[in-house]
């Protein structure tokens, strides 16, 4: 799989192994597995980027044993900021971070060079792995041919490894599962952020690629432990960015089998984790951010902030499940 | 909530209790907890209900450790019955079924009040409980206040316990939470049938409703460990049909808390249960039936046999599996 | 409940026509053109038909240059009648009603043997012509194939002519075109009511059925002038129930060329048209049947009655395009 | 990558008349209508924009009686152009065409600030107008209120005059019609582009908006007869890249109320409309261009070429029609 392009580029960067995703020791590959806040980006009142309110979100979080950090997720309103400040906001969170912690950006862009010239920029930018999400504007051409090319391009090029993104709320395609079986065989690729909630096809999907070391982490917290019992290593959870440390001490439950006590706790963060994504969106989120003595505030337009109505059904998703 | 309808309906059947589902120590609800196959409806050459085979399938189950058989589920073909056939199948059920056994009849029609003269007939036939559909045709108008209504005034007549019957891949209809929450307040209402695989609703459902002795059934094999795991007590899976001791064997698993082995048999299940449901729906569930020893047979008009082609990737489905 | 089998099911393939929808000329077929309400049923309080006021609506209409009155479409809640009514309501409209107007039955039923039994039952009722609805509720095995075979088997047992009936926002099937053709050569389905309003879509079936002495009529008045341009015939209007001249006016004015002053009427009418079909459904038709002299009433549960915002925006949608 | 902040931004509501839109006489808009083809962005085999193929279809376009060229519309690829690209092909298409015609360039963003700075660069460029999509990726988001307040500060800034576009089979938003009638009165929003294809939504939007000088392009071929009937002034369609000087004639059929032609010529259009855009899309649309002696090629990744069978099926769409 390794075109002339893909070969330019391994020399043009000077690296002595293709993909930094593959250790020596052939096959192994990067360890995703925790849990990731899919961090939100702060603006100015102008609009611009709030880099000092960044910076004080990242210090907040460091306390929290997260596995690292999701740039440039949805939350992060990654379809409202330039090329450039996606790949600065990337470069900042890496010099902040602790090296021990991952820093997954996403990368993907509705071309495939696009992408693939995201992904590099990424990965230069100090990004660990590149999240991938599905391009969508011309969804119904969107299927199993196209995704695999577009995918295999991207990994074949890709300094760093890619995780693949399924988020069908936001993008309507689904990336067919019997092409997430044949990518999961491409050595760049390590696993996926499977966003849909369907437990159903987690399971299958961590089934059909048992033999790959293809790793699965749910894309929300509301069927977080439920991704745990059918085989996920871990989560992308919109509500890590307010309830981090209740996230991870869900993992922590499911990972060491205390199914009991993780029931309780996977109860009370349903309806925040559902206020806070399906329901009231990223304005959702950065609200509740402040709630929780993080740097929220106003999205970039055309998201609006919420009506005062919404304000209080979100507090009360909170409150009622006894976090606020 | 007794009207006086309801209370010209109790006279007239001359019942002592209001509910038969309400045991002599007030407060105490029917245990629907355990495995249903929803059976599928045998047809003659001709297109009449081939009784024989029903009872020949029914002798089969026997030896299966069911909770007890649901008549009349979407698998059953029950828009394609009259109203007198769907009655007299669930008569020849209860005939045949020990007595431990429950019969869950579906008792759901687009319409208030024949839903309520049907559940009546259902119980008069024997049924233990009734499982009503959500109405579906003027869906746009189906929110919660006519639904809460529509189950409401339901409850109130039927003889049985009600159980809540969520199918949005048939119906178009999504049984809000709001509605459920309310409704499990009923006290002829038992338990939700939710076939959405929404594992996060099942979840919040389980958790919103844990003071009403409300009772989850998930619908469909594909999410039987998960549902079990956020709290659901069965399942009523197409699948039972075809591989009734081995979903009963996971459903065993699981309230014993072997999750580990739990989810080895689920993986083997998911894609056997897709195919019988999603994919290849009845026509495939009464083909994969006569694989394994079961009178499945032919479907009425308009459901179509399977094409070759359909038939070799269900055949797969099974024996990439190790069913086959 | 109708559960005599006809006897000439057996015989029917012998004789040489069986259609009435045939004349003594081959080939010719019953001329459908025109504009119809689908009339709503009227309810007494406690919910069963109200035969004196529906023999008073149809007594106002008979003022109107109806084509004729279909009876049993969506607007009739025919979901919500039982088989018995069903076909007493066509029997009683067919007395009431001057020879000359044509009386359209909804005979569609989810099986196709029920349908053909009710499509005997309405021609025997007096039905001139039925119109029968693709059936839904195994929406994801309704294709061509199935739905082909099904109005065929329909079509070739119906004592008169068959109206292909599609209706995807209450049934989420759309009856594909390249089955709308394939049908179209059959000598006793004589046409389509498409109520989708996809405009390309009837031009198409026009089009591509022009061979075929094919009528198509449109299924609502909001797009009936559009539809007259690329080639309906008529319309089936359920805001007709309530403006019947100033719908009937439209027809005309489209069939007469003068379309600029169509275009004016047409304008006015959308408004009053959404509101009694998509936005405020039947409950809103019957209320609109009410302010105009009609009997129109309640609906049988679950549909509920207007809440006083929606009535307000019902009389607004009027009142604003000078209606009331 | 077009960084620079434009100073102007900070004194525009200073000016007293900023628009190009608004002639010397108050309140006098752009006259938009007539036909416009979305022309397709041609590339090299490496994938880089092919400007020596875009100028030799730009004068095989240039005896064709198009109102203008809208360029970077969803059959431009915009979503896989550079944001320079996307400038740059307006540049030379801008100084390929005569004054006469009109330039309309796609200027749509997922952010405001994103929209009102390409608006700004499209008019330096040489674009007489803006097109601009409805942003998506929040699609749940997208409701009225955000609707209203992007597109309001996207016209408040913008010197060229603002063109609404809405393209609810790619964005899954579907921009209100009260939000439209109330961005109507915005003195430099002159009209819409719908492509949605619900002719009753066309016939609404032009009669609630008859007081604003607001005007209505459809966004396809294949209800371009029936749009121009209830109001709208002109079209954007796909199939004019291939067909144009047909698709011209119909729309004079249309003006000079020539409807019989019109119709026949209508008719013989829908499917290669179809199959150009819905079926096929972009690679669809470029296929057909080469037959038809225009570049077409291949799209960027991840849109794929045609296989074979859908190759055969296009051609059919344009033969069986009498085109090829």
């Amino acid at each position: 799989m390794l075109s002339v392009r893909h070969f330019h580029h391994i020399c043009r960067r000077g690296v002595s192994s293709v993909w930094r995703g593959i250790s020596a020791r052939a096959g192994q590959r990067l360890d995703i597995g925790g849990i990731y806040p899919p961090i939100a980006t702060p603006f100015t009142k102008e609009g611009d980027i709030d880099y000092q309110s960044l910076d004080e979100n990242l210090q907040k979080y460091d306390g929290i044993p997260f596995r690292g950090l999701v740039v440039q997720g949805s939350n992060g309103e990654y379809p409202y900021l330039t090329a450039e400040e996606r790949v600065e906001v990337v470069r900042r969170v890496r010099l902040a971070l602790p090296k021990a912690k991952l820093v997954m950006a996403g990368s993907g862009c509705e071309s495939t060079r696009a992408t693939i010239q995201m992904s590099e920029h990424m990965a230069s930018a100090g990004a660990d792995c590149v999240l991938v999400v599905t391009p969508c504007f011309y969804h119904g051409k969107m299927g199993s041919r196209a995704l695999i090319h577009h995918y295999t391009q991207v990994a074949d090029s890709s300094p760093v490894p890619v995780i693949l993104y399924n988020v069908p709320a936001n993008t309507f395609v689904d990336l067919p599962v019997d092409a997430v079986i044949q990518l999961s065989q491409h050595p760049n690729i390590v696993g996926i952020k499977d966003s849909g909630g369907d437990i159903t096809r987690i399971g299958l999907i961590v089934h059909k690629t048992k033999s790959q070391d293809f790793q699965v982490l749910a894309g929300s917290a509301g069927f977080l432990m439920a991704a745990y019992l059918v085989g996920a290593t871990g989560g992308v959870c919109a509500l890590a960015n307010v309830l981090g440390q209740q996230v991870c001490e869900l993992a922590h439950l499911c990972t060491s089998g205390e199914w009991d006590k993780a029931k309780d706790l996977q109860y009370r963060l349903i309806e925040p984790n559902t206020a806070v994504t399906r329901k009231f969106g990223v304005p959702g989120l950065k609200q509740a951010m402040e709630w929780f003595g993080y740097h929220g505030g106003k999205c970039r337009c055309p998201l609006q902030t919420l009506s005062q109505g919404d304000l209080e059904e979100l507090r009360a998703d909170f409150s009622s499940n006894g976090w606020l």
